[in-house]
């Protein structure tokens, strides 16, 4: 996680990151009511403000208390609350209670929010490398958690019966329709995936960057959209056991699950909560709010199945990473459909992509010194490996070998699907 | 629930009780946040705010849209949020979930509030006596929520670890130490208990009056204290199961019960948690916040019982159910020693009494014709009869007959423990 | 607990019913192979060997041990297994884990069995009273459970696809129509209840006799029959929320309850399971294996309500307690229906009736001295008294004063219901 | 799944392999009583009279009914009962349910086994391809369940307080000390793992064969021992967070694990449970009932980490399957200290040794047609990859390429773990 900027730029660089990345969070939380950034919807997710705190609360804890001489703890008490699971940190609230903080107030952690710029800030020029590469890695984990805090917001209001728009209403889809979804070959042989630790940042769960022997395959040139999902459904998807990972049936029978998250029935319509509200479903845009499960199933029930990580990544290598539907500033961010192209079309952006790839360590995989070292490492057990990005990752944020990872039957995140095929 | 407000009367005694009822509720959130009062802590209990928008949709309800002609509802979509329980009134939000609705807002629901007081207020000389009738219910109804009002937020500020007070400082003591506990001769033969229905308002599972026949008994003066509960723990009464109803013990274990709630160790001192935050033990004070297990259990230990609901009520008639420490205006009301008197001390305000009855028909008992017919008789099953009311409950809302019920693990209200013992 | 034989007949007397009740008990269990009487169905149920062998812990632990100088164990490692729930007699095997014991054996335990009543008849002449007085309670104890080895086994045999019978055929029903139910004048005033201890074995919960007062009633001639069940079915009984207790709806939904216990339908028609197999519902028997939950919907459907344990207590003082289809030999008992009679019937038999009295103390019950004060006293929370013994019952068990107790949401019993009625 | 036997050898051989592997079924249960046989202890484990039903109801369904004109099923309703999970065959009884099937009786099982083993016998000879392929799956499939029967009954036997041995007592141990560990290179570069599909059986599964790419590493020459253990634990390895996986801490405290599973103190000393009761450990004897969680502690503990898949697989490929200390009859099977040797040990038997590899489908997977396709794909979530057999797999049953596979909770099988590190 060592900063690869470079040592003469990098104070004024991150300077630049820090303060857009930190004005970004602030602006995603201008709708939300004192109540609304309180509420925690399930254990998954946490609150807004929680959002806020935490992502405070590391630039206070392993910058500005181990770094800066003389700093004072805004508030002795909150590292206690806004500690995730950093067990080298000590105790800490439990998660599933996090929606009973109504105290702090969120006008109080916004006043914590700038005490801990003005501090770092004030801090910044004279930081030495190590405490540089930590604002770094604050300023990539606050950007995951601005990705958390719109999907979390949007799970919180689609409990609501009201169904409440965060925002009144999203941009108008350039191209409604991605056209038929075609099939390219894939990058087979080996290939390296990984970071090589070079240029730019990267978490240490991306590296090191290695060879793999990919066998001959084709990918699928865009995501499977709402569109080819209804026909999924109409054809009794959700109602045939043959088609689902035994885990995966259990889970659509135990929840009685039976279409993407947020979609719901209207007569014979279907209509789909977003950021902005409820609205009909859009059929060119790709399937968002799917599960692993769902998204296996889908691939056997199309006779094809999910892209490993590493012909994910091969694929992507050409890709660029700042292109696609990303998040660049607060307004109700969803995935759109596909321009017409003759490549690789939204790899990037829009939603991430479940891979049938578990996420592990990458061969001599190392995890980052002291407490920092619990960021990734401690989760490569049980979930699945997603790539690309989202409509709500912050712009500049993901890159080809970015390793997202949710449990199975996890969904609230902009989740969807590519398909892959054995040649 | 037929109002027995002298029929000329009634509009302007009812005016009066209104208007103050529905200030006093308003009054008692004054203190919290829009986020405190979306909060929910648990299921057992309700946000702030649901409860004061539930109390507005009793009157809306049953008063305003079934008896005023050309009512239009304040929001047709409010009354699937606002529901509690009653299944005539068709299919309503699911109560574990009442803390996710951050809309509607604080404001939102106190603009209801001011809505459905003036569309009352303005029809209240026009209203047929069985509207008058359901305006008095709606009012002590409103009262019950008052006092939940109260120990649901106390539930919450206990589980944020900051402990926040919701009002800064408590009134001090009048009397610090209520002396030792005496034993009093209880009522026995043939006594009447139970509402007659001849004058004040009565809910209906307070009737109708009959005879008891009541074996020779004594009844102590005055509830058990703090110090006299601290005996009970230092003599192991939480660590022996011989003490214990067996479901009581099972609870012990299950959920590693050590003290009241809202107890905790400094050192070898008790705290214990308020409305005005964290205090050292009153040991002269009522304990409070136990459960039926834990006040049988302590009844066990002291070689008595506790009083069947009978025997507790015939001792109550000739007491003023209007004295004693009850709730007046928005404060943080406590339970408080017992001042020097010769006979029964404390039966009405400070804590709940637990009783030995269950709370069941009283013979003869009919339900009100309705959906308000289902405010109290079908919760006759599983649940025990608290008496006396507490410092939470709104002065006027007792009287001997009334009846409140919990389940026997329940201990988030002010409730308490008073013994009896055969002769 | 007291025996109340006189000491010169006591040893014989006991003798014949130690002998008589223990004999029952292994032919109870003769139709059973190892595996069926190791077998566990739920939490609430026992193995058919645990009652054979907990049955002669008793007698082993609280007369032999205790009483029988020289006495050795049969195990010194089984108490541990099959003491139930006796906190006095130590630390004992999960309740829920008891068909894990596939060792010792069902023939071990006969060898147990034997051993015990060897030991218990050598010493018995010589015992002195209170020892006696243990037999007593010991044979009442083991009666107690020969009604629970019966039902346990039945509820076991249910959840077997194969639906096996215990035995081949039940002998056919002499009367199998009870005619029209009938209202009779319920005894009204002061009434004494309870056991008087003068004569006669009874257990200490149904003691001190003491007098109540009872409001003038009705109460059914018998008790409701299957037929008069399906009309309350096809009336919807099951999907009006307004029949029911809240806690009772919450359970019919959370287990899809549709019809009592045993209940299945084959087209149209409704068949029974029972200890002899799978059987076309018989219309005139009385209605068994329903909860309180259904029991209460029930009477509420009908204009009536549950008789209180007094008014119940008081009809059945003038009834033959030894009369009426109890249990006494092995055989496929079953509830049949009520003979033509004018005043009550089924009074004792058939079904244990649900009262809509909680199962509390009597006013003065003092619980026995020892282990075995916690027999009954310390489940006197959350359960409802049921009177008059079931078909399951052995003849000579059940009396007036006889107190069974059940949670609400049990119904595995042999559990009807009667009606009553305000006058 | 297509058998690779030759032609014209395949009924001579596949009848050979039939029997023995019918009769050891038969002999691992001939200690079982029907109770013990019937009995289940977990949802995880099933009863041994389960185990020799549903394996005979595999050459039932798949074979006789399928590929036996006439053949008659032994009893239609049992199909029901002992289908496993294959939704294609239809509904089935409820896994969880299982031990409450004490009929069929353990006789009337066995007497299904001749039914079944006789009609297969008669049709062997005349069996098309398809259906020897399938016969030979079938004695596949029941060798697993031969370990399953040994590993679920040693649970079931482990959970009664008695600690019953299934057999009497174990052959002792030619060697007690494994010796110091040693580091192995292992093979790196591009490997091929996975079967070829040209000789011998091997599952869906196991192929296709493909190329990895393996980094250069090392890999120790033995599994680790219970001693080694010990000195993990005396390190606070079940008390140290930042030793485990986030979900296997979490796994440590909701369970309050302690020591691998059948271990349990006496004083200072460890004992531990196995098939022939309760032993003081055996310190030079390989690790096992650890899950992967613990596998993954440990290794992290060691400075190692677990080797994957294809790094084990390239290493086993010189050694032969056929040897080690594996199951070769009905006895007391347990994991013994490794003999003297220059290379790797005990790649075969003793233990499975957990892999750091999700198990998912090796690249061009496919699954075979018909229910039978069931068997392991729809596995392929959540679980890793164990390699190697136990001592507890019969002779025959394992391979280089064999992928046994479980949750990372899971640790009732013989699994322990050998470590591998990067250079």
């Amino acid at each position: 996680m060592a900063s690869r900027l470079k040592p003469e730029a990098a104070p004024v660089a991150l300077t630049a990151l820090f303060h857009n990345v930190r004005a970004l969070s602030v602006a995603l939380a201008a709708p939300l009511s004192d109540a609304d950034a309180t509420a925690q919807s399930m254990p998954d997710a946490s609150p807004a403000k929680w959002h806020l705190a935490h992502s405070s609360w590391f630039f206070e804890t392993f910058v500005l208390r181990d770094h800066v001489p003389g700093y004072r703890l805004f508030d002795a008490r909150w590292p206690f609350l806004f500690n995730s699971y950093y067990d080298a940190e000590g105790p800490r609230h439990a998660r599933p209670e996090r929606g009973l903080l109504t105290r702090p107030s969120l006008g109080e952690v916004l006043s914590y929010r700038a005490h801990v710029d003005a501090a770092l800030l004030r801090a910044l020029p004279d930081l030495p490398p190590p405490a540089c590469a930590l604002v770094e890695l604050g300023c990539h984990h606050e950007q995951q958690h601005q990705e958390l805090l719109l999907t979390d917001i949007l799970h919180l209001f689609s409990r609501n019966p009201l169904l409440p728009a965060v925002w009144d209403t999203a941009r108008s889809d350039p191209a409604p329709e991605p056209g038929p979804l075609r099939w390219l070959a894939g990058r087979a042989g080996l290939v390296e995936i990984g970071d090589a630790g070079v240029e730019g940042f990267a978490f240490d769960c991306e590296r090191p960057r290695h060879p793999v022997q990919l066998q001959p395959h084709l990918i699928a040139d865009r995501p499977i959209s709402n569109g080819e999902w209804c026909t999924f459904i109409d054809d009794g998807g959700y109602r045939r056991p043959e088609m689902w990972l035994a885990d995966g049936w259990a889970w659509v029978e135990r929840e009685a699950i039976f279409a993407p998250l947020y979609w719901q029935r209207d007569g014979h319509d279907w209509m789909q909560f977003a950021l902005d509200g409820l609205h009909p479903l859009r059929p060119g845009a790709p399937v968002s709010h799917i599960s692993y499960y769902e998204a296996d199933a889908f691939a056997r029930w199309a006779g094809a199945r999910l892209p490993s990580e590493a012909e994910w990544e091969a694929a992507a290598a050409a890709q660029d990473p700042l292109e696609g539907n990303q998040l660049d500033r607060a307004e109700p961010v969803r995935p759109r459909a596909a321009a017409a192209s003759d490549g690789l079309r939204q790899m990037f952006g829009d939603v991430w992509e479940w891979t049938g790839s578990a996420y592990l360590a990458h061969p001599g995989f190392r995890t980052a010194p002291g407490a920092v070292g619990e960021y990734n490492g401690k989760f490569m057990c049980g979930q699945f490996v997603l790539k690309g990005g989202s409509c709500a990752t912050p712009r500049g944020h993901a890159r080809a070998s970015y390793r997202n990872f949710f449990y199975p039957h996890q969904r609230w995140q902009f989740s969807g699907v590519r398909l892959a095929r054995d040649i």
